[in-house]
């Protein structure tokens, strides 16, 4: 087995859950089986580090813990964010130990990410999460659940505040299992959001952290040659919306920090490439996870690199 | 800092809960933080991995999804369970880092432990989990919610099987981590329970796996000097519940094994801990959280060894 590459790959909670359709267990599960099937390959020559997002299963277990009638409060986000780590980091490693068979170590680690209160994302809270409602049921949910609620496109949902991370806790011990080669499942969700205070403890906030810019991270702070942004798009769009978009498939930061992106969906994706390459002097992509292999062999996918240039 | 011994501890669920009190989570908080300080002074000279229960919080989970209506079919238990080892591994995880700095590396892992569906157990569900119910209700949720219930004491409550764990599928990990001296939180609830078919694909089962039996068979495998059963009690008790009743301090595996224990409570723990020694010769212990130092040290506890003598 050649060392190949370190590659950080970020799996979309689009990718896990099909839109508009329920979240039940069964079909996120064959979902996940297709998205390890989709990446196994890879693992074959490289060293991957599994990240994933959780969006519509954490919007789920807040809709839950706050319908919980023998509670006196409803679950903290932190909470939430973690018990989505358990969840979809045993589904993934479970699925990835189906491709790749018992020779291969595999684990899911709950992971952390370090964020500030002075961020200015507490007092704005912009990131929607869980589900779609009326206006009327929203603005009736923002005092009794204590949650602020925003308009999304023909709907209402509730916001809650996308610190940037500082630093992944666990960044030690996930260098350490990727030097042992083993496949590391971490950074869900953008990892569980905790603050320190003045005497050096941490305490978890109601916050999520983008998982996007947290692989980002994580990629630099692990010395990821690569990362790898896979979702339910081929590539990153040039005029997007119009009949003129066609995909972008090599491309310098400079290039793509003079347009703009959709900011629900590509704008972050294509912010956290950015960031990496331009830190780093590595590769970054973007593209459809059922691409994964074609995207790294330069064939499929938006590819970042300083140069412009892959391979 | 001495390399000293290696020590799996087991954190039972009732450390965590109080007792017929609401199960939010910020009393958890606390009880979890108290359980940290209790055994952060371990730590300093010794390699810990702490396994934990997750009872209370399972059951919890259980009835939120079986209530959740925009789902289909309620989460099964092999994903209840790993949102449980997110949860509480988390808490765990961010206590012992506030009890021992930064310097000390502290991760918590999703672990799954393989059973057969060729236990008995299977067939004659014994585990009671979550809420209490009367009968009526209990009778109507068998059908309605798919599950099975039973008789405990005055009220009723759901059962479920309660396999044997045959490994621990992340042993190699946990060895590998506590090896390079990072605290390892693993086996919460006993492991997600997994089955492996003929072709050695892994499948969750809706079960449960007993978290001393797994902790027990989780120390052996990664040869730990010593297993340290946690608890709400200050030690095995002689004669329960009558007037002679006393704490058995000093035992062998013979002489417990010729007594009768609680099934519900001490007996699964007096097997786990019998098993353990006689099968590595070395100590397990049953004692109350909050004096894991004197156990430790002799002071407290029911201490087994294969001569009755310690240390």
């Amino acid at each position: 087995m050649s060392s190949g590459k370190r590659i950080v790959i970020a799996v979309g909670g689009n990718a896990l859950v099909q839109r508009h359709h329920p979240l039940d267990a069964a079909p996120q599960q064959v979902n996940v089986a297709l998205a390890a099937a989709a990446i196994a390959g890879l693992a074959k020559c490289n060293d991957l580090i599994v990240t994933h997002g959780n969006g519509p299963q954490v919007g789920m277990l807040a809709i839950e813990t706050a319908a919980d009638t023998t509670l006196g409060a409803a679950y903290p986000l932190d909470a939430l964010v973690a018990e989505t780590q358990g969840l979809i980091g045993y589904w993934l490693a479970q699925a990835l130990h189906n491709e790749l068979g018992p020779e291969t170590p595999i684990v899911a680690l709950v992971t952390r990410a370090l964020v500030s209160l002075d961020d200015a994302a507490f007092a704005s809270p912009a990131k929607f999460i869980g589900a779609t409602y009326t206006k009327a049921a929203a603005l009736e949910a923002e005092p009794t659940l204590g949650w602020q609620v925003r308009q999304d496109g023909d709907a209402w949902r509730r916001v809650v505040p996308s610190p940037e991370p500082i630093a992944i806790l666990e960044t030690a011990v996930i260098r350490q299992l990727v030097e042992a080669r083993t496949i590391v499942i971490c950074g869900g969700g953008g990892g569980v959001p905790v603050i320190m205070d003045e005497q050096g403890r941490l305490h978890g906030v109601e916050a999520v952290v983008d998982k996007d810019v947290t692989s980002a991270l994580l990629a630099e702070a692990i010395g990821a040659d690569m990362l790898l942004l896979l979702t339910d798009a081929d590539a990153v769009l040039l005029d997007f919306g119009t009949t003129d978009e066609q995909p972008i498939l090599r491309a310098t930061p400079e290039e793509l920090r003079r347009r703009e992106f959709p900011a629900g969906s590509m704008g972050p994706k294509v912010d956290a490439a950015c960031r990496f390459v331009e830190r780093t002097g590595r590769v970054a992509a973007i593209g459809a996870l059922t691409q994964a292999e074609r995207i790294m062999a330069g064939d499929a996918g938006t590819i970042i690199t300083a140069t412009g240039q892959y391979p």
